[in-house]
């Protein structure tokens, strides 16, 4: 069997999520993400072949929690889905149909979990909410195939959107977002990868770099949903809402890492900063500390591992820099932006009230 | 840095051929496979982004033979394109204009060096061509990321096709083949991962694995010219002159591994016995040997390495058994089959006289 070796640095990059919170907190919004559910989850099987075609897609179901590791049906926690929601509000919001739409909503689901199937190899990260990932079952080299099959089925769903109603050459657009995206998000990765590695990454770089790793791809399904929902004419507005919420996202995301409420989150409390992960809040604290305590900080960060003790005093640095603040503000400003961008899409009351909502929490769920 | 293990198993596997040797012996050939070259490499450079983008695509152009390992400018070998020549002559032979088809061409060139970066990973094979290959310099967590952003770029290539000329119906229709080819490939690794780990491999069961694994694309590259060049209509015919030219390439491919001539094959002779790699003359040899003489053969391969005499003693139960006969005979019948159904798409002399010279190439290249 293929293995791949593990040192200490590797819990110190950016994981990308996959939301399995979000809906959590608020029964308003875990209407709002199951309402599109069962198409979906159809229009998700249409898309992956049976293991009948190949064994190689009993990888794919189970990672998608549709089967164990033996390929028995099971009835697995699904995902919140938050991506291919955001993609079927735009459209209905622009005007459209959501269910001409919904291969495009699988198409984003599936890439992101293309990207989580081989973001868990690059980190040697052996489970998922609990769960074992694929390689660390079927090993690197067949899960290497399970993402590129995963990748190869997100792309070729898109097109279905052609049979749902969609004109060819808006699909062709769609398409091309797809596989754009797709490019932004491995840039994304291969960045991460190379910070592992630098001592001098700031704010800047590492905001440049979960754009791509995770805000292109929420972008992407706005700006697709609008694409499809018969938007293009209001394409920059659409854009700019998906970019400033993809940020907001992030930002809020990385403060949890550091700050959220365990029983909010469902991760464990201060998770990134026991993982030594140097997001958002290690790196504007490094910017604002006075040098002595900024070396102290990526002192703590270097340990091979960090006690309680240490966690403390690195939250309590992260807390004296001002970094939580100044990142909440910019959270903040970024949905202000967002916000501003949808008002001027002139999106509909149907979806766009939904997306207003889900806007909103994406920021104020650290409450 | 990620590693990955090493095994002895590891090179019992069927390696992608990447035809470095097709037009080494006929002066025609060479003229025939490098008549697309200078507009062909305008489209693969387009295809991918410049490392200003992202340092990610220094290693894409690195596999391709652009640039060095530090990104300078290189004169590089080509690869010998045989791939996205049969798309563009297919095109042509179907009455279409190949400047057309050249996004696709770059496409299927793409796909194809996608697949050969993760290979390289999953066979854990640190050279080819007598350079090293990208997981071995950037390590494997990167090389998956190269592969990734590999596949996107073909995947968007194809697309480019609507502004070469192509109907936006039929670019959708070429990208679904892309993606559906992927999938193939994808399946094709997969089985050969797991024969790896059987004693029971039928030869049907590996001509269906590389069917997929090598058969598909060149299947698919023949069924997108066609389409491209406005042969729809006798996509049936196209499509079995792609298959049976497929499997006829990849016979005469497992005969070469194990009889080529040194000289004209370009690799190190019985290459294919020496790294006991259970291809096709192999596992034919074992069903039609006597069941001492199987037993041997089998021994033979599951030594850790072979010397001159076990090569030697493998070869000669190998010729005994008639496998090189049968073989050798189901390349010709299937190369009959391509030309007949060639002969049943009506193509063009221009284009057509020259794929017919190719197929004929593919299955005579052991004189």
């Amino acid at each position: 069997m293929t293995t791949i070796s593990k040192t200490t640095t590797s819990k110190k990059r950016t994981k990308r999520t996959d939301t399995g919170s979000i809906s959590a907190s608020t029964v308003d919004l875990g209407g709002l993400l199951t309402r599109f559910a069962e198409p979906l989850e159809r229009e998700l099987r249409r898309a992956i072949p049976t293991s009948e075609r190949s064994s190689l897609y009993t990888m794919l179901a189970y990672h998608l929690g549709w089967v164990d590791a033996g390929g028995r049906s099971i009835e697995g926690q699904r995902g919140k889905q938050l991506r291919p929601t955001l993609l079927l509000l735009a459209a209905e919001a622009a005007g459209g149909d959501p269910a001409v739409a919904m291969p495009a909503a699988a198409s984003v689901e599936l890439l992101h979990n293309f990207s989580l199937i081989h973001d868990d190899i690059q980190d040697r990260s052996e489970e998922r909410h609990g769960r074992r990932v694929v390689w660390s079952i079927w090993g690197v080299a067949q899960a290497i195939n399970a993402g590129d099959a995963m990748h190869a089925a997100a792309a070729r769903s898109a097109l279905r959107c052609a049979e749902t109603g969609a004109p060819a050459e808006v699909v062709l657009e769609v398409a091309a977002l797809v596989d754009e995206c797709c490019l932004r998000l491995v840039e994304g990765q291969y960045s991460d990868l190379e910070f592992e590695r630098r001592d001098d990454v700031t704010p800047d770089d590492y905001l440049a770099m979960v754009d791509g790793k995770t805000g292109a791809l929420l972008a992407t399904c706005i700006e697709i949903g609008a694409l499809l929902g018969g938007g293009a004419a209001k394409r920059d507005e659409w854009r700019s809402f998906g970019r400033h919420l993809g940020r907001a996202f992030q930002i809020v995301d990385d403060v949890l890492g550091v700050w959220g409420d365990q029983a909010v989150t469902g991760k464990p409390a201060a998770d990134d900063v026991v993982k030594g992960k140097r997001a958002l809040p290690f790196l504007m604290a490094l910017q604002r500390l006075p040098a002595g305590e900024a070396a102290r900080l990526r002192e703590l960060y270097n340990l091979p591992t960090r006690d309680a003790a240490a966690v403390a005093e690195a939250i309590d640095l992260m807390d004296r820099s001002g970094a939580r603040r100044v990142a909440e503000e910019s959270a903040r400003a970024h949905l202000a932006e967002a916000l501003r961008a949808l008002d001027a899409t002139g999106a509909r009351a149907q979806g766009g009230d939904e997306l207003r909502a889900l806007a909103r929490f994406v920021v104020a769920r650290d409450r």
